[in-house]
C-alpha cells in the first residue's frame, strides 16, 4: 500500500469489504439466474434486499462518512491525481446515497426481485395484464428515488437522466438526442437496401446442441479463456457476470432454429468478460478504488460488441470457421465460407432485440429510450405500453410483433427496474465502431482487424485493447474515452460509415 | 405472527435476518462446491470470512443480548412451550458464543484454514509428518475453545463432550460407550461370516455417464423431486445443502470404476435434503425460531441413510431397478436381480470410511472415536496417530493401511479441527434402523418396508417420516427423538439385528 495516512488506509480497507458484499449479491445473482429453483425467488430477494441495504449502510453511514472526510483532509498538494480524482468519485457516490431514504432502497430491492419473476411468469403466458402492476410500482419507486437523487446531482438533470447515471455518467438527454439523430435519419434507408431476396439463404437448419457446445468452448479457448478464472454456464437470457478479482463467469443459451445465436452470444459476452479480466486491480490506486470499476455501460458494450460484431461477424472470421461447422455438421449448408459469412449477419428487420442485425439494433433502442422517456417524463400510462410499442415498432421497422412476449415482453430490464440502460446499448455501437477506426489507424490502417483476423491473429486486437482502453477504469467516462483514446469526439459517424461499407461488401 | 409483545417480535426479526445471512453462506458454499473456478477460491474465502464475522457479532453482541433479556421477560405463566424451548436454546447458544475470547475465535479460524491446506498437502505426499503439527495446534486450540466454553454448559461435561455439543446436542461419552460396545462386540462377528468368495461378481464394470445421470434423475422423479424446488448439480463430494425454506440443492459426482456410487450417493443426499424439507417452517414458534432446526447431525445421518440402505440397497428395491439398469446397459453384468442385489450391497472389510459397507462402517466410527479421546482427553502425542491407527484398524476390521494417505490422512474433519463429529454417522445408523422398526410396525409389520418398495409406494415410507420426524426440529434431541417415536430408549440392537437378518439373505 503506497497510500500513505491513516485514514486513508482505512478507507482503502473499508473499500475493500464493500467489494466483498457487492461481489456476494453478484455471486447470488449468477446462482439465481444459472441454477435456482422457481421456488427460491422470494428469499433470494429477500437476501439480495439485505444485501442491497448493508451496502447502502456501508456507503452512506456517519462512520463512512467521517472517514471520507478525514481521508479527504489527508490531501495535500502532493497527493498524485488519481488519489484525488477516487475521492472525487467517492464524494459523489456519497452525496447520492445520503439522499436515499433506506426504506426505498429496500422497497425497491424487493420490486425489483419480485419484478423479475412476475416478468418471468407474464412472459412465458404472453399476459402483459399480470405484469403491468408491477412495472407501474417499479416506475413509481423510481421515480421517488429520482427526485431523492436531485440534490446530490451536481448539474440539473431530469427524473430519466438521474436514473441514467450510473450506467452512463453524465450523459444527457440532449447529448443522446443528438448521437441518435442520424441514426433514426440513416438506419431506416440503410433498411430499405435490404431487400427480402437478400436475406441469406441456408441458415434456416440447426445445429446440435453438442455441436454448439463444443463451437462455442473451441472460440472462447482460440481466445484465451482460463479455466482457473473463468466459468460458463446456461441461462435463460445471456449475461456476464464478475463474481471476484479471479473468478469471471459468462452464460449463454441455446435457441433451437437459430444455430449461431449461442455462438454470436458467447463472442458478446466474452467481450464484456475481457474487459472487466482488463480492469486494472494492482496498481494502489485502483483496486478497490472506484478508478478500478468499468466506467460506463456503453463502454462496456462498446467492448462486446467489437468481439461480436467486428470479429466474428467478419468476412475473415467467417472464412476462417466455416469449415469448422461444416465438419462438425457433416454439411455445408451455406454453401460456401460467402453464404456463411452471410448466415452470420441476417440483415432483416425483426421483433427481438437480442436477435437485430447491425442495421436495425439501433433502432430498437431509439424505440426504448423514447418509451422509457414516456413512462418516466410524459405520465404515459403502463397500460398503454404495448400498444404504442406495437404502432413506434412498425414506423420504426416496418414489423409489427403478434404478442407482447415478442414486444414489449421481451427484454428483462424494466422487470427489474432499469430505466435508463437503453442508450448504453447503442452508444456501446457507436464506441466500438469509433474505437476500430482508432486500432486501424494504429495496426496498420483500413483492413487492419480483417488481416488479424484472417491471420488467427486476434491476440494482437486484445493487446491494443488491453493497453489504450481497459486500464483507464473510471479515470475517465465514455465521452472521454473514445476522445482520448481516438482523438475526435464521440460521433455516429464511424458507425453509419462501417455498416455502408459491409452492406455493400454483403449485397456485393 | 401469535407470538406476542414486542421484543418477542422483534427477535424472531432478529432472527429471521440472521437466517438470510446463514443461507447466503451456504448459497455461496453451493456455488463454490459446483461451479467456482479454481481462482476465485481466495475471495470466496474472503467473502465468507465476512458473513460468519457479521453472524458471529449478530448472535452475540450486546444489542442481542438485551432483545433477548427483554423477551424473557415478556414470558408469562401462560407462554407455550415451545416460545420457552426457543428461548432456552437462544440462551444456551447465546451463553456459548459470549464465553469466546474474539482472540481465540480468530486464531482458530486461521488454524482450520492452514489445517486443510496443510492436511491437502500432507495427504497428497502421503507425509503425516508435516501434519502433525498443524494438528497439534488445532488439538490445542479447541481444547482451550472446550475450557471457556465449559462455564456455559448446564452440566459437567468432558472437553471432548464439550466440542460434540453442536453435532449432538446433550451426547455423552458413557453414553455412546453404552451404544458402541455391542458394536465393538458384533460386528467383527459379523464381518468374519462375509467369505472373501461372498463379495459380489459382475460390478467390475461401468455404466455411461449419461445413463448414470438419467437413472438418478428417474429415482429422484420416483422420490417426489419438485424441479421448483430443488436442484441437482455436480461436485467433487457429494452434499446437501439448503439455500432458502423453498431452495433445496443436491449434488453428487460420478466415480469411474464405481457404476453404483453416483446412485446410492443420489439417495442417500436426497434423504438429507427430504429431511430439511420437512423441517417445519409455517409454525409461528417453529421457522425462523431454533426449533425450525435440524436437531443433531446423528438424526439428519439416519434420514441419509434410511433412503441410502433401507430403501435403494433393499432387495425390492434392486428387484425393481434391476431391468432399468440393464435396459439402459444393454446387457445385465449382475445375472439377474439377486446378482444386482449384492452388487448394491458390496460387503467386503475396507480401509476407505466413505466407501465402507453397513457392516464395517460402524467399526471405522468406533476407531476414530477412540483416537479422538486418546488425542484429546488421554495426552495421546499427535507423532503416535498413525501407530494406534494401524494397529486398531488391524484389530478391528482386519485390514492395515499401506501408507497414511489411505489411513490417518484420509478424512478432512480433523484437519478442520472438527472433533466430536464422527460418533453421529454412526449413531445414524442406529437411529435408522430403530425409526425402521417403528415404521413397520406401524405399516404391516416386519417386511412393510419391503412391501412399500416392491409396490412403488415409497411415498407411505415419506408419508411416515413426514408425520412422525421430520416436524419435530428441535422439539427434542436424537435420543428423545427415538424414545418418543419409537417408545423406547435408542440401542443398537435394532441394526445388529437388521445386519443380521440382510447377511444372512445375501449370503442365502
Amino acid at each position: 500500500m503506497a497510500v500513505p495516512g491513516t485514514a486513508l488506509r482505512r478507507l482503502r480497507d473499508h473499500l475493500h469489504q464493500t467489494r466483498l458484499l457487492g461481489s456476494i449479491s453478484s455471486a447470488l445473482y449468477y446462482d439465481q439466474n444459472t441454477v435456482m429453483p422457481a421456488a427460491g425467488a422470494e428469499w433470494r430477494g429477500q437476501q439480495l434486499a439485505l444485501l442491497a441495504g448493508e451496502l447502502h449502510e456501508r456507503q452512506s453511514s456517519a462512520p463512512y462518512t467521517e472517514l471520507l472526510v478525514a481521508a479527504e483532509a489527508e490531501l495535500d498538494s502532493e497527493a498524485p491525481p488519481e488519489l484525488r480524482r477516487n475521492l472525487e468519485l467517492l464524494r459523489l457516490e456519497l452525496g447520492r446515497q445520503r439522499c436515499l431514504d433506506p426504506a426505498l432502497v429496500s422497497a425497491l430491492a424487493k420490486a425489483q426481485s419480485r419484478g423479475n419473476a412476475v416478468w418471468q411468469d407474464a412472459r412465458a403466458r404472453n399476459d402483459f395484464g399480470t405484469f403491468a402492476p408491477a412495472l407501474a410500482e417499479l416506475i413509481s419507486l423510481r421515480l421517488e428515488q429520482a427526485s431523492q437523487l436531485a440534490a446530490a446531482e451536481p448539474v440539473a438533470r431530469s427524473p430519466w437522466e438521474i436514473l441514467a447515471q450510473p450506467f452512463e455518467p453524465n450523459v444527457s438527454k440532449a447529448r443522446l438526442e443528438e448521437l441518435f439523430a442520424p441514426l433514426r435519419a440513416g438506419l431506416p434507408a440503410l433498411l430499405q437496401r435490404v431487400a427480402p431476396s437478400s436475406t441469406p439463404e441456408g441458415s434456416g437448419g440447426d445445429l446440435a446442441e453438442a455441436l454448439q457446445e463444443r463451437l462455442c468452448a473451441e472460440l472462447l479457448d482460440s481466445w484465451g479463456y482460463d479455466p482457473q478464472r473463468c466459468q460458463r454456464s446456461r441461462s435463460a437470457h445471456p449475461f456476464s457476470c464478475t463474481v471476484g478479482p479471479q473468478d469471471f463467469r459468462i452464460t449463454t443459451r441455446v435457441v433451437p432454429g437459430q444455430p449461431l445465436s449461442a455462438f454470436l452470444a458467447t463472442a458478446h459476452e466474452w467481450g464484456h468478460s475481457l474487459y472487466e479480466q482488463g480492469l486494472p486491480r494492482t496498481d494502489d490506486h485502483y483496486f478497490p478504488w472506484p478508478l478500478g470499476e468499468a466506467t460506463s455501460m456503453g463502454v462496456h458494450e462498446s467492448q462486446s460488441l467489437f468481439w461480436e460484431c467486428r470479429v466474428a461477424r467478419s468476412r475473415a472470421f467467417a472464412e476462417r470457421w466455416h469449415h469448422r461447422f461444416c465438419q462438425g455438421l457433416g454439411s455445408d449448408p451455406w454453401n460456401g465460407a460467402f453464404g456463411f459469412w452471410r448466415a452470420l449477419n441476417p440483415l432483416k428487420p425483426g421483433l427481438i432485440r437480442v436477435e437485430a442485425d447491425e442495421l436495425s439494433y439501433g433502432l430498437h433502442i431509439v424505440l426504448r429510450f423514447e418509451l422509457e422517456l414516456a413512462l418516466l417524463e410524459q405520465a404515459m400510462p403502463v397500460e398503454e405500453l404495448p400498444h404504442h410499442w406495437n404502432r413506434r415498432m412498425g414506423e420504426l421497422l416496418g414489423v409489427r410483433p403478434a404478442s407482447d412476449a415478442e414486444g414489449c415482453l421481451q427484454d428483462i430490464h424494466w422487470a427489474e427496474g432499469l430505466f435508463g440502460y437503453f442508450p448504453s446499448y447503442a452508444l456501446g455501437h457507436l464506441i466500438s465502431a469509433q474505437l476500430a477506426e482508432a486500432l486501424e489507424r494504429d495496426l496498420g490502417g483500413a483492413g487492419a482487424i480483417e488481416d488479424c483476423v484472417a491471420q488467427g491473429e486476434e491476440e494482437r486486437l486484445q493487446q491494443w485493447l488491453a493497453r489504450h482502453v481497459w486500464p483507464l477504469g473510471r479515470q475517465v467516462d465514455g465521452e472521454e474515452l473514445v476522445a482520448q483514446v481516438c482523438g475526435s469526439a464521440l460521433s455516429a459517424a464511424p458507425f453509419l460509415a462501417y455498416l455502408e461499407r459491409k452492406l455493400g461488401q454483403l449485397q456485393g
